[in-house]
């Protein structure tokens, strides 16, 4: 019995590989201090699980539309226009299992094979492994150092658009760099998508993840409404990952595709978790904002840390719970050149794991400078301060 | 914005359609007797709602494996060895969210374009629309009535299969007929297998909801184990059809290429469900029994009325909450030939709303014969009783 060969375009989230190293290294008693997760050990706000049972009792138990259920969509949509300026009505929204399934469904519904698509690298792996999986092409698309934070290399875009061209996947506040666009950036982000007639599969994972400011989407730019397609995730705001409950939001004929997918692979989304979105959404807030207050205070610990060891230097992100530590005169200092010799290294010698670039898809020609990535939404601040200590007496030993 | 290509291939549930016209109806003030959906107007058992709600609130709300959690995986592989005489362990066991999600990883995960797929028809339309929409041909084999139940015309599928068949959709207590294999049948199907080189999507959808005898599996014939994948759900047994939580089980290369598919599609299952459903398999098994008396007493009113019709027959399934009536006879009676008109006379006259044959894949060349489609898991007895009495009432006249 073969696999079907499409199998072998299939990508995966190498970052599961350090998850089960660093469960391997607890099993034999040793201390883990896990940077590497991207999930959450923050409490699900109580009201939610309250109207989470409530609605289980209420018999909420059967199939609902495919799209979600008509009070969830409403509700979403002016959610999102509160936010981000913009003009959604429930026809713009189709409830989903997660984020992570509009990833799927945009290129499904959209990508025709051969098409190619601009996407972020370092980025989340998702992207490129669905565009490959379902026959497009994946354009990598890469970031520098700014002042402040990444910046995206907009000269390399431009030169990397070719007339079969067709869709952008755009992160902003991203995974795993926490790079966040200036308005400027956004607007030439904006004027390309333009000129080269593309389609946006706009990621906002970690847009209301933020500390300091105001999240802008791409979306509320002039003319991008109807070029973009939201990801929404109830995942990050609410402390709810393993929930599975997201939103497809943008121009209905692309919408209506995707319930139409949604219909084929799953028929609907959980039926009572829309009732407890709605109350996230609309009821008490203080839940979302204790999460923000924790996670601020970890990072804000994590970035003092880490800029406090000889040869790593890290930006102050507000928006995310990623740092991506300029890592490359604590290696050389050290001694390693191997990103996965470090990494390996780092978690034997002090306990600290984490992932490295290599985990964010190939890394590009011409890349001098070394990364690694520290999610902070699975540690607490006393572990962030034990384990970053250990691994800076580790790094200047 | 064109859509992509693909979405020219991908099908939809027709009966969805029914349903909107079903709620057009009640909502101009039409009493409406829903026979043609397939969710349940049953509880989930109390023992479930409190055991996904206790695992809520001991924080089962981050991610967990792709595959599942471990508790889970063993307890339904220990399950479904008690019931199967199969030999499965919890590596043969991969979560998904729902029973719908396998039809689509299994042709994901197997199928090359243009391989050649059997499957029923009249069948569960979603898998010709995934076969289809994954660039397979769909290959229809049909059902003849036999003396207690439909059969299936073994030589028609024997006829239709080339060099290029590699896969059998194998729906035993089927949906929307209520057929079910006798044990030379299912022998029959497992020696074309065997002779074909076939792999078996099987779809045990409905193999708890049982009333009287036992539910045989494929998979536990000699041979087979190696070659099915059997597509399982909670949703039927325990109520949940809207929890959304299933499960695909088979051989190891297979449920791995599975379980990389969830990592792409949909991350994970919902975690604290997986608790629940543990309790489900494992606890008070109360809930389950109650729900297959509410059925049976549905199905033995529902089958009486409908014999005690003139120009309609209808067998008596044992499994499954669906009648599939012949309704040949009455169709003629009163002048109908088009499924749509009678489907529709029927509701407007007497608010009795049901699906007919065309709902479950494109009538084939040779079919005299006309059948209905009754479900019962969506309306209590007196309801039946009521609706049907209109119906004979309205076809007698």
């Amino acid at each position: 019995m073969n696999l079907a060969e499409r199998m072998s375009r299939l990508g995966t989230e190498t970052a599961f590989a350090v998850s089960a190293e660093a469960a391997a290294a607890i099993a034999q008693g040793h201390r883990v201090y896990p940077f590497h997760l991207g999930d959450m050990n923050i409490r699900t706000p109580d009201n939610m699980i309250e109207a989470a049972y409530k609605a289980m009792k209420d018999g909420k138990t059967g199939y609902c539309s495919n799209y979600g259920i008509a009070e969830l969509r409403q509700a979403l949509a002016e959610d999102i226009n509160r936010s981000h300026g913009t003009h959604y009505a429930m026809e713009n929204v189709a409830i989903q299992p997660g984020g992570k399934p509009v990833i799927g469904k945009f290129f499904l519904a959209l990508m025709n094979p051969g098409d190619e698509v601009l996407y972020p690298n370092p980025g989340y792996p998702i992207y490129e492994s669905q565009i490959e999986f379902n026959g497009g092409k994946a354009v990598p698309y890469g970031y520098t150092e700014g002042k402040e934070n990444f910046e995206m290399k907009m000269e390399e875009i431009e030169k990397a658009i070719t007339p079969k061209t067709k869709f952008l996947v755009f992160n902003d506040l991203q995974n795993p760099m926490g790079a966040e666009s200036s308005r400027a950036e956004l607007e030439k982000v904006a004027d390309l998508v333009r000129r080269h007639n593309l389609t946006v599969l706009c990621d906002e994972a970690y847009f209301d993840i933020r500390y300091e400011g105001k999240s802008q989407s791409l979306a509320s730019l002039p003319g991008m409404e109807e070029r973009c397609v939201i990801l929404y995730t109830f995942s990050k705001k609410f402390a709810m990952t393993g929930w599975r409950l997201g939103a497809a939001i943008g121009p209905k004929p692309i919408i209506d595709a995707i319930a139409k997918l949604n219909v084929n692979i799953e028929s609907c989304s959980n039926h009572y978790i829309q009732w407890a979105a709605i109350e996230g959404l609309t009821g008490d807030q203080s839940g979302p904002k204790k999460i923000i207050g924790i996670l601020k205070e970890r990072r804000d610990k994590a970035v003092e840390m880490l800029n406090n060891i000889d040869g790593i230097r890290c930006f102050s992100p507000n928006a995310t719970f990623y740092l991506f530590p300029n890592v490359t005169g604590a290696m050389k200092r050290k001694g390693f050149d191997s990103y996965e010799d470090f990494r390996r290294a780092a978690l034997k010698d002090t306990g600290v794991s984490f992932c490295s670039r290599l985990h964010f898809g190939r890394p590009q020609p011409g890349e001098q400078e070394a990364y690694i990535r520290f999610a902070y939404s699975g540690i607490n601040v006393a572990d962030i301060e034990e384990g970053i200590g250990k691994l800076k007496t580790w790094l200047e030993a």
